[in-house]
């Protein structure tokens, strides 16, 4: 290999790790993704990620004098720029100094940690639904309801490295309790675990008693009325909030994906509907809801972006 | 004068226009304000505009050649950055190429014209209560709910330059009709005619018929409780549009001006209450609400910003 503009994504979520080489547009070189290790400490955990790295590396031919750098999305939240994690999905990480502990690894190149929803929003809007678009809101819809916020061309951090966190928009103020301890955030209504719940208590038997929000979408795809409502209800939430968010950002795109996003017309249906309801101010009238388009890899695109494309996807230090 | 560091800043809305020079660092060194004409065609308010001009660079003492530009804010809509301007509140200005006139009129230096509120924003965060912050939401609640956004230390534009426009975030999806077309708005409730008129349905009998909001807060200052009722529901919607964009958007501190502001705790007391209880996440909780500082002047001091500091207040052409 001559060139140094490889890059060494990672994704590390609650359910999986994931990890590949990013060529210099983006396109993953190799990839390889395990479950995430349950009951471990975080050592064992960190050298499950760094074996993985080091596998794709390997897998790619890639050595790591060829590196331009190492991009990671990260279960928030997260003390950023720093990248010391505390994953909520992830118990084995508190205060778990991811950043630091990769620049030991790799030293003398950038290395780069974001949240995972972040990471997703950067990479849908580098190579994937968002593409062009100057001001585009990233959604991830699943356990929880996340996101990234793209303005002027540009991903922006805020105060703390948070913004784009659509899932605490309120929708419903005297709505169900949310996990942040408030009432009527759009994660407490259209979070997957909360429309399954939602349904159960509306009398939806499933066959298995671990049935879950996607169990939840066949059921709806076969014409179950509670499960339709169920996701008329989430798709309604989600349009008010992408209402609120486009009249307050002035948005041109937004793109939803997240395990939630798969039941497709099931939830984008109502959505629509909610979002021309309440989005009705002339600059905001236009604006699209398009499915996230690079699926799994979003994440890994989006980590790789954080490096290759740092001018728009990276003001940390 | 030495300098062509002078600034022609005017301010145009539907009760007044404004003009001042501004000084190299915002300070302004002549001010004039004159009521907006009614009844007159464009022609005629455009010679107003003109006359106001030049009347506060002559009371400066500054000539058109020691001008480094001139910064305006208008009322909205507008075609922006065109600057090409239909005010809600004039109709005399319909798709009015008002910065395309003052080009003409102020040739070779630039000239640049954008929302009322957004420079307020601009103002308050340049010179007055934003001062220092890295992201900010400037809101001015009077006739209407508008704003502007700070955000990673630079004026958001937006798809449109609208970015920002926090009237129109839904805070009850079911609630009163908003001026928009849509319902729930948080200007269909908080901006000061809904307040009035809400008053006056719950039985507030005013003095005299053509009572405001500002009456009705001097009655709320006198412990009415009709409108301690208003302003509490008032102010609990801005603090749930407050909670939503703090969260979306990672805020440090929300700035509130505008003539319902001057309402003081009545207002901002149960903002507070339900800012609080709905912004919960760790990284929303510190969100700071001030008054705004600049009042009259700065509408003003913020178009003056868009020459003196484009880098952070101007991303048009």
């Amino acid at each position: 290999m001559t060139t140094d503009r490889f890059v060494l994504a990672i994704d590390i979520g609650g359910t999986k790790l994931a990890a590949a080489v990013a060529g210099p547009g983006g396109g993953l070189l190799a990839r390889e993704t395990v479950p995430t290790p349950r009951a471990v400490d975080a050592g064992q955990l960190w050298r499950g990620v760094e074996a993985l790295a080091a596998r794709v590396l390997g897998a790619a031919g890639v050595g790591a004098a060829e590196l331009a750098g190492v991009g990671v999305g990260c279960g928030g939240p997260m003390d950023w720029p720093a990248g010391v994690v505390s994953p909520l999905n992830i118990p084995a990480w508190r205060s778990f100094p991811l950043r630091a502990r990769l620049r030991d690894r790799y030293p003398g190149v950038p290395v780069r940690v974001h949240n995972d929803a972040i990471c997703v929003t950067a990479g849908e809007h580098w190579r994937g639904a968002g593409r062009g678009a100057g001001c585009m809101l990233g959604m991830v819809v699943s356990t929880g309801v996340g996101g990234g916020l793209i303005l002027d061309g540009r991903l922006v951090e805020g105060r703390s490295g948070n913004a784009g966190h659509i899932g605490h928009v309120v929708v419903e103020p005297d709505g169900p309790a949310c996990t942040c301890g408030a009432r009527g955030c759009v994660e407490a209504i259209a979070r997957g675990p909360a429309v399954a719940a939602w349904a159960r208590r509306q009398g939806w038997r499933p066959g298995q008693p671990d049935a879950t929000a996607r169990d939840l979408a066949a059921d709806g795809a076969r014409g179950d009325p509670v499960a339709l409502a169920a996701f008329g209800r989430a798709g309604r939430a989600l349009g008010i909030a992408i209402a609120s968010a486009t009249s307050l950002c002035d948005l041109e795109v937004v793109c939803v994906g997240g395990g939630l996003s798969q039941a497709g017309p099931l939830l984008f249906g109502p959505l629509e509907e909610s979002l021309r309801a309440h989005a009705r101010l002339e600059f905001a009238r236009d604006v699209k809801v398009v499915p996230a388009a690079l699926g799994q890899d979003a994440g890994l695109v989006g980590a790789a972006a954080l490096v290759l494309a740092a001018g728009r996807y990276w003001a940390g230090d």
